[in-house]
């Protein structure tokens, strides 16, 4: 079994050093708690509701800088994945995660989609969502609406992936009563037809007006919501089988991935 | 606003006379309660738990076969679409959808995607689901299985439908108390993400030992759930407007369509 930390905080926008530190105490915190992957929301250290580009260049980060010594000096043997405002060579921002090890940083996604007005701030990523060995298992690391698109979601799967970890910041949309969030409601759906775990870390709070979700879910292979992290702050703490994942079978004559028409799409 | 009726209906397996009346007089009942659209249960001519090939054949039908003319007469200005178990050219069995009018079948579609032991009996669709243009809106026509494959669900998007109607036999899984099918969780992830409203009709009761979901489900295009049937046998019926399936623009700058990215998949 794997043990999944989804911490869903309330990051201080556009101040850089009080969320490094939150990052540092969540992230020790978890894997105090026996955490084999902590998650964080996307732009965890910078919050989201920036109002251009100048204030995002403020509090970017490349992947040398100082913070993430930090970071990866609270991690220990586990492994983190969070949200940061990148400035990348040329002077471009990205919407990246970082995954982040007792090595440093080991991996970095920039967004390959952007939702609204980040278009405005942000490049967009070229390249797929890495899909990662380790030891638990194959991670593949996404962002928030990226989420949305089972095109995404599916290659990740048929890349291998047993995990999908998606650090993300879903805007509060009015719901029924009594219904999960309609993000719950794709990860779920994404979860039971790759069968694929998924842990999706998002952010509490309202921020320049703008109100989050808190949304945090983390979903087995099997598509059912084995997490939460309740309203407000708080860690939604899980553990799944990654293992399941390996398996797409569901009965003798049906195979999940086998059983798409590629001849069709 | 359309009139959407899903008629949760029990078939009696390879008994086709009784099932032909039983599905005149749901589309009867069903039309004279206002429905624009009537959808019944996969292999509703049939039954589902068929024990092999020469049973199949027993109960099978061409489009040319006179219980289509018995259904058209009953289905007045309206549409009816249901599964029946079809016999081709060359004898070879296709689990299939009939799109019936009052002018006779309007269109076939042959299950792409077979589940499990339908492999055994059926020969597989060579042809993607048909989009066909009603006065209600561009209707998309899948069977069961296929709602499972998001390749499928987002070209129909694509390629316009306002409306996935699929006719479904959802074999009962055990899933955590107070949470709906999984079929109907990816029903709703299929609605929201790709703003199409989502009519499945599934069947009730319990066939040589298989149990059945009963979980009918019309889902708007926003993801939520309009109606069921409830457990047992019974009809499901929403008005829902399919004219906001058309536009795919949540905010001024997402675009659930454009903001794919067909260069990275």
């Amino acid at each position: 079994m794997t043990r999944i930390a989804c911490c869903q905080i309330e990051p201080v926008v556009a101040d850089l050093d009080a969320n490094t530190e939150l990052i540092a105490s969540n992230i020790s915190d978890a894997v105090a708690a026996g955490a084999d992957i902590v998650v964080l929301p996307e732009l965890a250290t910078s919050g989201y509701m920036l109002a251009d580009t100048d204030e995002a260049r403020s509090v970017a980060l490349t992947v040398e800088s100082p913070q993430f010594a930090k970071w990866s000096a609270a991690v220990g043997d586990s492994i983190a994945i969070f949200g940061f405002c990148e400035i990348g060579d040329g002077g471009l921002l990205y919407n990246s995660a970082a995954v982040v090890d007792s090595g440093g940083v080991s991996a970095v996604y920039r967004k390959t989609h952007l939702w609204d007005r980040e278009k405005l701030i942000f490049t967009r990523g070229c390249d797929l969502p890495p899909v990662l060995q380790t030891r638990h298992g194959a991670v593949a690391v996404m962002l928030c609406y990226d989420l949305e698109f089972g095109e995404l979601t599916r290659r990740a799967a048929v890349d291998g992936a047993d995990l999908i970890v998606a650090p993300v910041n879903w805007p509060l949309f009015p719901r029924p009563e009594g219904e999960r969030p309609g993000e719950v409601i794709t990860a779920m759906s994404t979860a039971r037809t790759n069968r694929v775990a998924v842990a999706a870390c998002d952010r509490a709070g309202v921020e320049r007006g703008q109100a989050w979700t808190a949304g945090t879910a983390i979903v087995d292979a099997d598509g059912w919501v084995a997490a939460t992290a309740g309203p407000g702050t708080g860690t939604a703490v899980a553990d799944v089988d990654l293992a399941l994942s390996r398996d797409k079978r569901l009965t003798e004559y049906v195979h999940l991935l086998d059983d798409r028409r590629l001849d069709l799409y």
